[in-house]
């Protein structure tokens, strides 16, 4: 990573591509980008987007401050040096919060040293709901292993998971009933053990490797 | 938002304005993208774009099939209606991990009742790196509020947080020493309560409104 660019722009049809194109005719490769439109503030109903690229990335900022529908060119860090990899929780509220507890105080642990780790979760319920978030997490940067926090999950959030997997993000159940627990990298009982060793998987900083443990319980 | 679609697709400079470029041709109006490098998995090596459209999306898809970097077309559910708003909490291990129990807890009787409100959280010490992840959220899709929980922040991390809310995301801060207390919309000395109000400041099915109790202490 060579560059990470913010720009406020226009919200119109054809804008990202102007924006993009400006990197490629620079020969830049966009290993990155977010875009979103702003709902408050200062820029409300322009356009946010953060790009990082690849390359050279001489006169890129020049040419973006140069177009007409660009308000604005910042630059800043790249996200996976702030946030760093991100470890996913999903599933019932107060087993999503124990599992939270372990993830973030480990976490601490690594950052503190130099890491950057994220806990990122979501308290949902229902096969649907679930099995969505569970697919979704394919979708989402720097997303590195997911822990599924409940007492009962099956059907379609199996299917999700094995197709997880199958992308390269390992999973961790808790102890539970229904299919999810057979078909999950790692078994963990205790909801503060179950962050703790996902965060131990993230870290580079730890020596715990889950394709080790694969497929036990503890 | 009209449509949500996944590409996958090859890491190559150019590749995002000729994506973005099949969609303006179709007068369809990116509202929000996100594009990143898989690093693991069935598609190492190749990116993966997700865009959510506004306006005509017809033939988008098929002209996406068609072309010759793109391996994979896939349609989706919008993040808004999977993973909803997302509350930020950044700071100590310890107390970050409590405003998050209090936070997902809340979130989870939210969700419950068909919100969608997900608890993003990064344990960080130091004033630069707290001030960096501060700053970044403003760049974060779909952040809403942020929780700022330590013992004693100021400096650069109180300039980051009026930065913040000039764009318009509301900041909660944990009673500590430091000058961040002072610029925050609101001060809460229990960290599950800081957790708790940041919920409901974002909940639809709750009555709270920070901008009621702006620069209160509880």
């Amino acid at each position: 990573m060579n560059a990470a660019i913010n720009v406020i722009c226009a919200d119109r049809p054809g804008m990202l591509r102007d924006v993009a194109g400006v990197v490629a005719n620079r020969g830049g490769n966009i290993t990155y980008v977010q875009s979103f439109i702003l709902e408050r503030g200062l820029n409300k109903g322009r356009a946010s987007m953060y790009i990082e690229i690849d390359g050279p990335s001489d006169g890129i900022v020049e040419d973006l401050q140069s177009m007409q529908s660009v308000f604005e060119v910042t630059i800043h860090q790249p996200f996976e040096r702030i946030y760093g990899s991100r470890v996913i929780i999903i599933g019932g509220g107060a087993q999503v919060a124990q599992v939270a507890v372990g993830a973030v105080n480990e976490a601490d642990r690594h950052n503190l040293r130099g890491e950057r780790i994220s806990i990122d979760t979501i308290p949902l319920v229902g096969e649907e709901a679930i099995a969505d978030a569970v697919s979704a997490v394919s979708r989402l940067h720097r997303a590195t292993i997911l822990v599924l926090a409940g007492a009962l999950m099956g059907g379609r959030i199996t299917e999700a998971v094995k197709k997880l997997q199958d992308v390269g993000i390992p999973v961790i159940a808790l102890k539970m009933a229904g299919s999810v627990p057979q078909v999950a990298d790692l078994v963990v009982t205790d909801p503060i053990q179950a962050g703790t060793f996902a965060v131990m998987h993230v870290a580079k900083t730890a020596v715990f490797d889950i394709n080790r443990v694969k497929g036990r319980e503890f």
